[in-house]
């Protein structure tokens, strides 16, 4: 039963109002990326990776350019930290690589971390505590006082600890369930954190300000990270980062705007993936830079390759719609944006080919290996003459008359309507053969003679309508025109001819050239056909042929 | 190949700062809702729906609570008139309906839309033509004046055949592609469509302004909103309404931050289905601002139904992260987090049942038909005592002590890591059973008598260890500390008895009682034992045995 009277707002603004951020309008820098695919992506499995899983996606995402990765919780469990260590036994953390791990703020598991990251040439330790205030209430029962110095003892620990133990470490510090802690109370826990650490500039500390659950809208976010960033100690010392859930939908827009806000790196994952509604995907971020001119520093060129190691290593599906990944992102079923993009894609051919502003194309889907032909533009019931004609020039080199598209968008249209399904390009390309191309009935062509005259051209034209065969004589100002003047006479049809265009075929590997001819009825309504052949002047009446079978 | 250089923002700033909506804070109130499922929504898949399909979808929306739908482009095809027209004859629109048809700005089509909603209880015809600076120039190729005139004869067209036509109409307008629109622009062709229709309090027109193709951050959309708002005439006669797309992931971010910078209507699908990354899930839309104490105004109390109805009539699937509805998004695996749900769970039992504040559950997934055993605490190899605590509570009745559950953790966690899978609630109890209850080898309890002197309780054991049977007696201060006695008097054995608590085992028939016994090993690790029986004293003493059996 749906009852909002239970819930309350559980977040809180900060105690001045910090709106700075919002005279920016985009953002302009690559923030630091940090994956934590191999924890909180593998912590929200119903099967989590196996080692050599882990190992394999960790490659991915070396190959796709991040330089901070989080491997895991490797006090956790036996296969975080077995894999942890096949990390660094194996030589396999490039030398731009950092990696990290997390550990609550016990001393065991502080230990214990600290064994497991034992030799690693460069590492983060990711220390945490809630601090959140129902998790104080109802967690923990302990006071704001407790937190804190849960979160001081260990970070004095952490110090103490890496003093102690070989490799290169340094430190982040997340007071956990930040979006449902008192925004001056966080500061107050970070502060105290970063005046054990007392980053310098060789040495500086990760603040990390999680938003564990999504409790508010993003601007509100902003405002809270603009807070802690304005009144943070250190704060050139320390890296802001953001950690975004996407409990509301919002995972993008608090990611995006809290880095207007002040931050400096995001922890996210491929495509989302995490606890419950995931984290930020780190691909739609990046993407979005990219397609306002920014460059995301990550390698998304082979997005299908991508996508399909995601699946195979998590047991994950992408979604249809997922942002630039997914399988429906880029596809175009309907008739007037197909019609859009067609023009759109000429348009740059001829006028702009250094620069991507293709309507219902946020960027070119060549630039991270899809392609137009399966992925743009795709033909249902809701298709019509853009997205037919797009095909028949793109893949079969066909460029018919625009009003010629639109009686074939109407044949492909209804076709998809009746058998209920997607026509794929061969079908398309059947469909107009059948259709438009040397229709032969009632009417064909056995024998046309021309002779030129002062006057014009003369012809003698012999046709079978319905079986029965005829000879006809006419004169005309060209070929056609007196074949079509021949035939109006021997049969007594009307219509005026009014279109005729051709050209050559390239992709045929013959010399062959297409014609087509459209004719208008005593109705109005036009009639459409086309012929193919070596001969121009033979197309031309198999076009006009076909147009007047096909009214 | 990825190169940002050829991308540019495509989007326009308003003329001055609109940014007073970041005053609010949160969508205190229901927007007006439209679903556009039967048209963008239709419109983006693979294999549109059919009649029938498309009737059942209707008959769902409206049992939602939807009271605007947008139900097609009756003139663009055959299938969407024939279901105008099915849901007009069959009097399928309930009174407080009102449904939506969309038309382009162009004669023919309008003209073939008034005839396909004639008869109409009440229809909101939905006027757009294209007014982006690309389709402007790469799609009409006509002026700012001419794109202008186009909105306006289409406007006056409506206002003419709504007086000719029967019916009772309402009309809309959309300068589609607003977000690739110079706002000052948008802004007076939407002041020059107004001027047409002259919109009264009575009548009031709705001004849409789509996010046709996300090109910008949501705060910048939010402004050029609050600019329209700002400076649109008649502006107390209409109801601004926003379409957004989710291209940057920012659909809903889009539509909230519409709402506080004044829109009145929102035009969205469920589960964000629509053309490309699809449009604004009003799923989340609702739910969001249910999880802060507003009611929506729309029923989601049986989302599993709603899910699975929309997937059959679409086709699509709802990914397993879609905010509120997917199947993944209330599941807690790991460890912490169920800890903090179990005690998050008892907190709320016990200290404030009317409220919901349980850490890491935006809501009761309660509250929308799902529920906690099968969709919230799942036992993998990242889980850890809190879970197994809670499904051995919640679902068998057994309440160990805090330190026993977090054993009976390793144990789950150490099997799920090794099988590498899920383990279900059932195995959890298989494995506690196994484990923990009534272990009889070793040692194993043949007899026992015990004698209540002044001094305490004198006991007498016979017990067998690996097949040998041995009799002892020894004293205690109660029965079950004699009987330890006794079997360290037996077999030297050295542990401190330090845990001992009992529970009835209230969903048993019979009145059985369950008893753990806690011992601390020389060593100082901790075993424990669980023992159930008729006999309160019978089941201390099998724990006792089994805790020993388990050293």
């Amino acid at each position: 039963m749906m009852n909002a009277g239970k819930y309350r707002r559980q977040y809180f603004m900060p105690p001045e109002r910090c709106m700075d951020w919002t005279e920016k309008e985009y953002v302009d820098k690559a923030p630091i990326w940090c994956s934590v695919d191999l924890r909180d992506g593998n912590q929200a499995l119903v099967i989590p990776m196996s080692l050599e899983q882990k190992v394999e996606f960790f490659k991915l995402l070396v190959k796709i350019g991040f330089k901070e990765i989080e491997v895991g919780f490797p006090a956790a469990s036996e296969t975080e930290y077995n894999f942890l260590r096949t990390l660094i036994d194996q030589n396999l953390i490039p030398e731009d690589v950092t990696i990290q791990v997390l550990t609550q703020a016990r001393e065991h598991i502080i230990k214990k971390t600290f064994e497991a990251v034992k030799g690693a040439p460069r590492a983060i330790i990711h220390l945490y505590n809630s601090t959140s205030l129902s998790q104080r209430e109802q967690v923990f029962q302990k006071s704001k006082e407790e937190i804190k110095q849960l979160a001081v003892d260990g970070a004095i620990l952490l110090k103490r600890l890496a003093s102690e133990t070989e490799g290169n470490f340094l430190f982040e510090y997340s007071p956990e369930s930040f979006t449902g802690t008192e925004p001056e109370y966080a500061l107050e826990v970070c502060n105290a954190v970063l005046d054990v650490w007392n980053p310098t500039e060789d040495k500086k500390a990760i603040i990390n300000l999680p938003v564990t659950v999504q409790h508010s809208m993003p601007h509100v976010y902003a405002s809270q990270i603009e807070y802690m960033c304005k009144h943070m100690r250190y704060r050139e010392n320390v890296l802001v980062s953001l950690h975004p859930h996407n409990d509301r939908g919002c995972g993008v827009a608090d990611a995006e705007m809290g880095i207007l806000a002040g931050a400096d790196r995001i922890e996210g994952t491929l495509f989302g993936n995490g606890e419950r509604t995931g984290n930020v995907d780190i691909v739609t971020l990046a993407m979005n830079m990219y397609s306002q001119g920014v460059d995301p520093e990550l390698d998304f060129s082979d997005m299908p390759e991508i996508c399909e190691k995601y699946e195979e290593y998590t047991g994950m599906n992408i979604d249809e719609r997922s942002p630039y990944s997914g399988a429906l992102v880029f596809a175009a079923f309907s008739g007037s944006h197909q019609d859009a993009i067609a023009k759109g894609m000429h348009y740059r051919d001829e006028r702009d080919p250094d620069h991507w502003t293709v309507p219902y194309l946020p960027i070119d889907p060549t630039d991270i290996g899809r392609n137009y032909d399966a992925d743009v533009i795709r033909i249902n019931s809701q298709s019509g003459k853009g997205g037919v004609g797009y095909i028949l020039e793109t893949k079969y080199g066909l460029n018919l008359p625009a009003k010629m598209r639109e009686a074939m968008g109407y044949v492909a249209k209804g076709v998809s309507d009746h058998v209920h399904k997607e026509l794929m390009p061969e079908e398309i390309f059947e469909l107009f053969k059948k259709n438009f191309e040397n229709v032969v009935k009632p009417l064909s062509i056995n024998e046309v003679h021309f002779q030129q005259t002062g006057e014009g051209i003369t012809t003698q034209v012999t046709s079978t309508f319905k079986g029965k065969k005829i000879v006809t004589e006419a004169k005309g100002n060209g070929r056609l025109n007196a074949v079509s003047n021949a035939l109006k006479k021997a049969y007594g049809m009307k219509y005026d001819l009014i279109t005729y265009q051709e050209h050559a075929l390239e992709q045929s590997s013959s010399s062959r050239a297409i014609a087509y001819v459209g004719i208008r009825k005593p109705d109005g309504g036009l009639s459409w056909g086309a012929g193919v052949d070596q001969d121009i002047i033979r197309a031309s009446i198999d076009a006009l042929v076909t147009a007047i079978n096909n009214r």
